[in-house]
């Protein structure tokens, strides 16, 4: 079966699954934790090299505080649990924001837990324009352009799957998903299945590659 | 009705209608041409303000010499249909290269053609590093993206629709897609039908907008 080497990972719909069970919006951020353990084990029995979970964004930040304090709350206990597993772990974000937490602060240079093996990218405070901005200061004889972005760490892309039914990409490393194929679940991500994953990569398995040529 | 103020238009499946036809690839791209002016004439009709067809791309050139005189035959009548309505006209690309076709040098500035009105461009030789590339020479001061890229006339886009089946961007303007919703229509470009352009605007309209928020 032909796989994807890179998976990008948008789990969205959090704030619909809450208040699709009555609950305020900030609540719909934990349950989203667990499918995120899940969905790397799958990946890690598959085989998979490299995964790059969208945590928050930039954009992100202006929503009210509750949900900011919720979501970034969720992503430190993600990569805490991430990191009692084996992966070579990379959290990737505007790290000198007062938006980023200090938690993460030690993930911020790639380390191998456990035995390490897949490759974890966990984006947090990520912002499509700081990313892009570090090209501003490169060499204009220096050709790859993947090598000139902050997220120059981050392999490209070669499925993207986004959770809760939107088509868009939200700012997800735009330079590494040029020719990525976009594979959206209409389930919250809360409701995470691994049905899901598994019709990803099928569907994947049928899509042609040809990196724009 | 809630209407896109841009559209990006990826005209798939030229070579893919041309073979299940038992026509050789290369004849797929002359059918294409009459969809292009429908479409134009729907847009302009819908009161949209601006959208943009991917003609073709510097990674497209790689293929067989056949191919490439066909597409960029077409590109070159479309173009000139086009500049017999009105519409504000653009076609953008890397025109530094033999392989930009000399027929359409004179509209590499906008131009007004008629009585104007929408924004027509059309990429012609484009590529993504072509476009990200002048980032590198950008003031680390100057603060938008958009400004700095070498497709700075041409705005955010907010639907792209692709034809021919395929989920992912291909390089399509990677700075102005990233809030993009993204539409697919499986039937290939030749057989490009009005519903398909009615059904994404009905769908776009179901869509909300964030910008990442």
């Amino acid at each position: 079966m032909r796989l994807p080497n890179h998976i990008g990972i948008i789990p969205d719909g959090n704030r619909r699954w809450a208040e699709s069970k009555g609950l305020s919006k900030e609540k719909g951020y934990g349950p989203g934790i667990n499918p995120g353990l899940t969905l790397f084990k799958l990946c890690q029995q598959a085989k998979i090299k490299e995964i790059t979970y969208y945590g928050f964004t930039v954009d992100n930040t202006k929503r009210p505080t509750e949900q900011r304090i919720a979501y970034t709350d969720a992503c430190i206990k993600a990569v805490e649990i991430l990191s009692k597993e084996n992966a070579d772990l990379l959290v990737l974000g505007n790290s000198d924001s007062p938006m980023f937490p200090k938690e993460l602060l030690p993930f911020t240079a790639r380390r191998t837990f456990g035995e390490g093996g897949i490759k974890v990218n966990f984006l947090v405070n990520y912002g499509w324009e700081w990313d892009l901005n570090s090209l501003k200061m490169a060499e204009p004889t220096q050709r790859n352009i993947i090598n000139c972005v902050k997220s120059a760490e981050v392999s490209r892309v070669d499925l993207i799957i986004r959770w809760g039914g939107r088509r868009r990409l939200s700012g997800f490393l735009p330079v590494q998903s040029i020719y990525a194929d976009f594979y959206v679940v209409d389930d919250y991500w809360p409701d995470f299945k691994p049905e899901h994953f598994f019709q990803a990569l099928q569907w994947y398995k049928e899509q042609d590659i040809t990196l724009g040529g």
